[in-house]
């Protein structure tokens, strides 16, 4: 078997969480299997290096950034051979030039294009252990780009699927994707699999165990991941294709409180409104989420929708020097709100899904505000105070636990 | 004209140092000149690396030792390309992948064998500064490598050679080499110029202005240096093929501590045994400096060397296992003795050289241990508390303050 292990910053903070790695990844390996381990930087690196950065230029240029945060992963994995050489195991570390990562040339949040596998089979036909920086990549002028967020899940995906490799496995802090947050509802279930589409409806409300453009890559390239922690040996969740979902209609419940309902009032009952509106938001990079549209009574109507936390300014800017053009009366903006979702491959062909949510919250008192639905989601907005209370109604009416 | 300027880790050390050595390129820039600087790690980076590495294995395999140690270098050029900009001055960060400084694969002390130019000539080409990493390499395997002590200096001599730069301006933080140690002597002169054959014997007797490594590269491609202090505009010292000495004899004294003699006593006085002692040394890789044989009395002979303080233990572990080899009758380590010197091209066409030296010594009652002598330079051993001492009669013998 060929594994690709990827292991995030916490997993390889100091030395005994490295030499944890490195047993991990020998354990494998003396099992007869080739192993590529992908590692992020260590610990808080990142930041520091950030840090550094910024004391030096507040506005310092992407391609430098790139060049100075990717030492970060050379860290990483230059210790992590040292470590499997104390222990024994022939090793070898490789950086981005090494394995020539291809990427475009979005310095910050590069894409990447196609890996050379030569070099790490070689080494893998030498019987040693493989350990790649993740998150970091190289352009066709040979300079240094950076994936971005959720970088090194991208790494290890793009590497499984170039080596066609038989496990891809993705080492986190949790055991794996749960039916809601634990924290949040303590007798929670982790779930043995969930589809891509689930996974990339969990992450983006909250569930951050894997980051959504590593899962529209293994979606993509039919990458069979697992997701697992680096601190147990708890079996974790699969990630594939078509999950069997034990009969399961829904799959999880999730909540996210990154979220500002803003409202804009009595604009002009005719057609178009709505699309300045959003056209306006969408040129000034705005990401809108839920919309809903009052049905308009006298000459006028009302639009809201939700944005993230930290683009509320941008947005409040864009409505008020546009006043005028949306025929607005007035706007409001709510913050103490939060989203709470459903999420199931068996949704669309199970109508009573959305009652039995709604009558969930209807016994918790929960008022709420706008509704949204996809294939494979049902997203409400409520108060923020009531996020959590939701959460825990929703998961005990669909019987999650058991 | 093309100038390498090359700084060292204290210049660059932090963000008022960085932006120091980047107004001073700028200036050069400005004034029409491509500009190439050469970077070593900042401040303490590289010992920090080093403790990380010691603290995760202690005998890290020198590959993945490499690979860490790379890091600092980048770090530094990704940090000076951010001052450029936010200063307003088009400049670009390359590492050893980028300039492919193509090294042999003696990890931890690799030897430069090639640089491609053509990507640093296009960056120079689009007016840019070309900010480079030094004290790194990579090999024929496209792996890591570092070029060891004074690594920073030869690769940027190297540099400056591959270019044909028309200048070669080594950065430090003294403002060049003076007739001796000013902190010996307080009004020891700033020589203006020095020959390659000079600087190599001060080098190697304590004047670390320059490593042996650079100074040699310099002079088997003919690159004149100049040394300067990054603190001040003073002029520094040029070293060249042949110096202009204003008719001076002896440029410079200098001394080291980092000394001891060993002296293997009442060995049999027949041809071979010094062989079979030094050859003993030599396969233990242990250098050995100044040798003294007492002329036999009776059936032996006594073998007194200098060799590093640091060689110490281990040139006692080779004597203590050969005491028969050798035939000797016992050993005495001396560890309270220095080295005195000094250094001028002009010695060997004036036989009174030695003599005055000799005789500042006696002056200052100041008595010789041992006595060597080459083409440039005079050596004497003298009790290490007489040292600096020596420095100052001499210093004054030859009336280097003028």
């Amino acid at each position: 078997m060929l594994i690709v292990k990827k292991f995030g910053g916490s997993s390889v903070a100091d030395k005994d969480r490295i030499y944890n790695v490195a047993r991990r990844c020998i354990e494998d390996y003396q099992a007869g299997n080739d192993v590529v381990v992908v590692l992020s930087a260590m610990g808080k690196t990142t930041d520091k290096l950030i840090d550094l950065a910024h004391s030096i230029n507040s506005h310092a240029p992407k391609r430098e950034m790139d060049m100075l945060l990717a030492v970060g992963e050379q860290i990483s994995v230059a210790c992590m051979g040292m470590a499997m050489h104390e222990l024994g195991v022939p090793s070898v570390s490789l950086n981005a030039f090494q394995v020539q990562m291809h990427t475009n040339s979005t310095y910050g949040a590069a894409k990447l294009k196609r890996i050379d596998t030569e070099r790490i089979r070689n080494e893998l036909a030498m019987r040693k252990i493989v350990i790649i920086t993740g998150f970091q990549g190289v352009n066709k002028f040979d300079d240094v780009t950076t994936l971005g967020r959720g970088g090194s899940d991208t790494t290890a995906v793009a590497l499984a699927a170039a080596l066609h490799a038989d496990a891809c496995e993705i080492y986190t802090d949790v055991d794996g994707v749960y039916t809601a947050d634990p924290r949040i509802v303590p007798n929670a279930r982790k779930l043995p699999e969930v589809s891509y589409s689930e996974m990339l409806e969990m992450a983006s409300l909250g569930a951050k165990v894997l980051h959504n453009r590593s899962v529209e890559l293994a979606k993509k390239y039919g990458v069979q991941l697992v997701v697992r922690s680096s601190l147990n040996y708890n079996e974790g969740t699969v990630v594939k294709e078509s999950a069997k979902m034990e009969k399961m209609i829904v799959s999880g419940v999730a909540s996210d409180k990154n979220v500002a309902r803003i409202s804009v009032m009595g604009v002009s009952n005719e057609p178009g409104i709505a699309f300045k509106v959003f056209n306006c938001l969408a040129k000034n990079k705005i990401n809108v989420d839920i919309i809903l549209q009052s049905v308009g009574r006298g000459g006028t109507k009302d639009i809201a929708f939700t944005v993230a936390k930290n683009d509320v300014e941008a947005t409040v800017e864009v409505i008020k020097e546009n006043m005028d053009v949306f025929t607005a009366e007035s706007y409001e903006v709510e913050e103490d709100v939060a989203k709470v979702s459903i999420i199931g491959a068996g949704m669309t062909s199970n109508p009573g899904v959305a009652a039995k949510m709604f009558e969930a919250l209807s016994t918790g008192g929960i008022n709420i505000k706008m509704i949204s639905t996809s294939e494979i989601r049902i997203t409400v907005v409520v108060d923020a105070y009531n996020a959590d209370r939701a959460v825990r109604y929703i998961h005990d009416a669909f019987a999650l636990a058991e």
